[in-house]
Parts: C-alpha cells; sequence; structure tokens
C-alpha cells in the first residue's frame, strides 16, 4: 500500500466516522452544537450575503485576515462549497441558521429551503475549533475545554480595516495558558493562518482596551490561575459584528458554536 | 544561471565581503569583539577539551539542547572544523582564547599555538548572534543592539541535565518586546533551534528565578520600556559556568564575544 492510498484510507475512516453526524445535521434531526463532532475535520464560519454586498465583504475578509480567514466562497446563487467538500449542501449543513433583515436579528431556521435566493453567496471562515483540537494534540490543556464552557471573547480597541458598510473593532479569543505553553501555542497555531493564526497579543488585556478579564462580552468566563498570561486570537465575532453594523437588508449566518463540517482536515489547511 | 549557481554567487560575496575580517584574526591582528562581522555568518561558542572529557561534553551539550546548541564537533587532535568551513583552523580563527586551568581561568591568547595538544576537541555552539540578526531582518528592534551594550544574562533556577562532572542551572539571555514582537520573536527564532530556538520563558522574571532583571548577572542592564515584557531564551554562558564548575585540569573556551566565524549562513541552520 502506498503512502497515498494510506493517506486517503486515514481521511476515509474519519469520513465515515462521521457520516452519522453529518447526515442528522443534514436531515434536520440534530440541531446543538458540533462542539466535538466530527473530531480532525475543518469547522467554519459561515456568512451569507445577497451578491450585492459580496465584493466588500469579500475584500473586507481579505483585508482582515487574522479575524476572517476565508477558506471558501461559493458562486452565486449556488449552495455547493466544491473546495470544502464534494457533497456539502449549505441549505441543509448547519444544525441552525440566523437570519438578519436590515440588521436585526429575524428567524432561527434548521434550513434554508424557504429563505434561499439566487443572488446568495456563501462566505465560509475558519474557527478556532482547528487550533485548539491542535494544541490538545500537543498535550496543552485548554481552559474552556476543560471547563466546558465557551470560549471568553471580548471587543479590542484595534480597528479592522474597513470597507464599504464593513468595519469595527477586532473581536479576540481569550486562553490563558503558563508561559511554556503560550510560546508553544504561539508555535502551534502559526501553522494554522486558516484557524486565526498565531495570538494577536498575550499579557495585559489594557494594552488592547480589555478592562475586564472577568467579563467577557460575548461567551463565558474562565479562571486564570496563578503564573498564568492571557493569550489572544482574533476571533470570527469581528465578522458577526460588522455584519451587524452593517446593517444589510438581508444575511444569514450559522447559530453560534453550530458550524459548518467540512470534508478538509484541521491538517490540510496547516501550514509548514 | 541557475538556482543552485545563483546561491552559490550569493555566498561568494558574502565570503569575500568578509574575507578581510577573517584573515586579520587569523593572522592576530584582530583581537576584538566579533559583533558585527561577517554579516550573514554563524558565530560559534567554543570549547577545547581534553578527549578524555569530551564523551560526557558531548552528551552534555546532547541533553541541554537549548542552552547548548551543538554546531559542529572535531576529530580527536584535529583543528580543522570542515562542517563549518573548508578552510577553518581553530588554532588562529579566534580574536581571543581563555584557558583554564584545574578550573581557573589561566592565559588570554591570541592563538593556541603554544598550548594545543594531540588529544584536544573542539565543541562549536551556536549563539544568539544568529537569531538576533534574524530579529533586525524582520524588522524587530534588539534593545541591547540599539543601546550598544552586551546583552543581559540571567543565573536562573531551572536545572540543566547533569552529566558526569558537567552540572549547573540554565543561563538566559533576556530581551525586552513589545507583545506583538515577543510574538513574531517566537516565530523567528523557533526556525533557529541551533542558535538556542524559542525562547524558554517570557514575562514574570520570578517564575524562573530571576530577582532582579535590572541587575544581570553576566553582561549589561538594558531598558525595559512601559508595555514590554522580558522575554528569556537559553544562552550558551550555561556551557560556561557548566565547564567552570567542572574544575578540568585543562580546557580552552573564546572569550566573551569574541567568536568562531564560521563560513556557514545563518539561514543554512534555519529550519522551516
Amino acid at each position: 500500500m502506498n503512502a497515498i492510498t494510506q493517506y486517503s484510507n486515514y481521511k476515509k475512516v474519519l469520513l465515515d466516522a462521521s457520516s452519522g453526524d453529518r447526515l442528522a445535521i443534514r436531515r434536520g434531526e440534530y440541531t446543538g452544537s458540533t462542539s466535538g463532532l466530527a473530531p480532525g475535520f475543518v469547522q467554519g464560519n459561515v456568512v451569507i450575503l445577497p451578491a450585492a454586498y459580496a465584493d466588500d465583504f469579500f475584500t473586507f475578509c481579505h483585508k482582515n485576515p487574522t479575524p476572517c480567514p476565508l477558506i471558501a466562497v461559493s458562486e452565486v446563487g449556488d449552495p455547493s462549497l466544491p473546495e470544502l467538500g464534494s457533497s456539502l449542501d449549505i441549505r441543509y449543513d448547519i444544525p441552525e441558521y440566523l437570519t438578519f433583515r436590515d440588521g436585526v436579528r429575524a428567524e432561527s431556521l434548521n434550513n434554508l429551503e424557504t429563505v434561499w435566493r439566487d443572488d446568495l453567496v456563501t462566505f465560509v471562515l475558519g474557527c478556532s475549533f482547528s487550533f485548539e483540537d491542535a494544541l490538545q494534540s500537543a498535550g496543552i490543556s485548554v481552559r474552556n475545554i476543560d471547563s466546558c464552557v465557551n470560549v471568553s471573547m471580548f471587543r479590542t480597541n484595534i480597528p479592522t480595516t474597513p470597507v464599504g458598510p464593513f468595519k469595527g473593532n477586532l473581536v479576540v479569543t481569550m486562553r490563558p495558558f503558563s508561559a511554556r505553553d503560550a510560546i508553544r501555542a504561539v508555535q502551534i497555531t502559526t501553522r494554522l493562518p486558516k484557524a486565526h493564526g498565531a495570538p494577536v497579543h498575550l499579557g495585559d488585556p489594557a494594552q488592547i482596551g480589555i478592562r475586564d478579564l472577568s467579563q467577557p462580552e460575548f461567551g463565558d468566563p474562565v479562571d486564570i490561575k496563578p503564573g498564568e498570561m492571557p493569550v489572544y486570537w482574533g476571533c470570527g465575532v469581528t465578522t458577526q459584528v460588522a455584519l451587524e453594523g452593517a446593517k444589510l437588508p438581508f444575511a444569514i449566518t450559522h447559530a453560534p458554536g453550530k458550524m459548518l463540517i467540512t470534508e478538509r482536515l484541521n491538517e490540510e489547511l496547516a501550514v509548514l
């Protein structure tokens, strides 16, 4: 058996192992969080917009790659995402969708049958599940996972590069580590630019405009133990904030924590 | 012109540019610091020992690769170092040597003609000049260089792995950086495991047994500006301390700051 066949088999085993969960999502039978589902596979933040706004959003992601690491963009009106998997259909493959009308949250849906339009463009952005997986594989504990809570997220004073209606400050996730693990975390996440890449900051929260680490603006607080330092990464919620601020007539996103499970392995997106 | 020829020419230009300095050292005409000489080339810490102690020292370096990144070991009694350059002769190619007899510093010499022996083994270890060069090439300021002083060095409470007579705690260098530059510095120095590699610690000095950053035990103090964090790397002085503690009947080292200039480019020792 040659190396390519072995690799294909490795991926096939993982795909087979996750096929039940994928099917349950597609059929609308599973509508919960995707955290921990389909181990090894990239999960994505999803933003779906009318084509009229797609160019500006595409450029916004391009100019702000740390919070908005684009891993796929669909053709206009096409619900498939061949870059991320041969059989994906964005209308069915997310457990829960949110729609926004004139910037205001409207429906919660389990598929997009009733709202799909021929002018919609799908953007998929990498998410921190990939690098949390890589950190744990390297033997580094991730506090929010160990504590079974959502990661802490904070608005910063770091502006994004605005494009058209899309603007706002960077949102970051924070995870506490010992100095030794923080150094390892820089090394490990540097390999994953499509999952937010290296940290944007470490140490003093005030330097990036965070007042109180015990009061995250999104997600849950986590303990910071003596001797640990907070480490901050760009966060996909930056996109959500920019999107809500843009007050588009219509937009769709995944519901928080309920991501698109792709057919690409985390390691397929790694560099180095 | 193909790529290999172009690369050979690039290295030849750099070799030619440094040939005057190399010759002046070999002839004993230049006896100063090698800092800033032969830009682009690896400089090395040098330890020369009787063969009777070479196995233990070799193993000590192997077990403590962060402070002691071995880049070459000579044959017994052979003053050449073909791994590091076709024409190097360790008896002449260092501006100033120190000898130690029974662990006590003895002579300062500009060549080893009078003390060379057929049982001597030369060890060359990478040094932080290589990564300081890489940091500066990436646009990151290095405080000790900008301030024209020696880097700050501190004894830590981190033990090395002892081997035979060689033991002692890790000595580190400290350089202050903004958080952003500290993250970049982790990335850049990770590429250079043969020049001490990634930092061993960052932030709180007390965690590694350093009491006062303004009072380094070797080298000079440097300013730490508001908002900066200290970043610590393994240091070749760890070897000197282990060597002096071992109280060997005879040993030779380079004088501080007066290194062996090799014919290997820093980039030749980089990984990734």
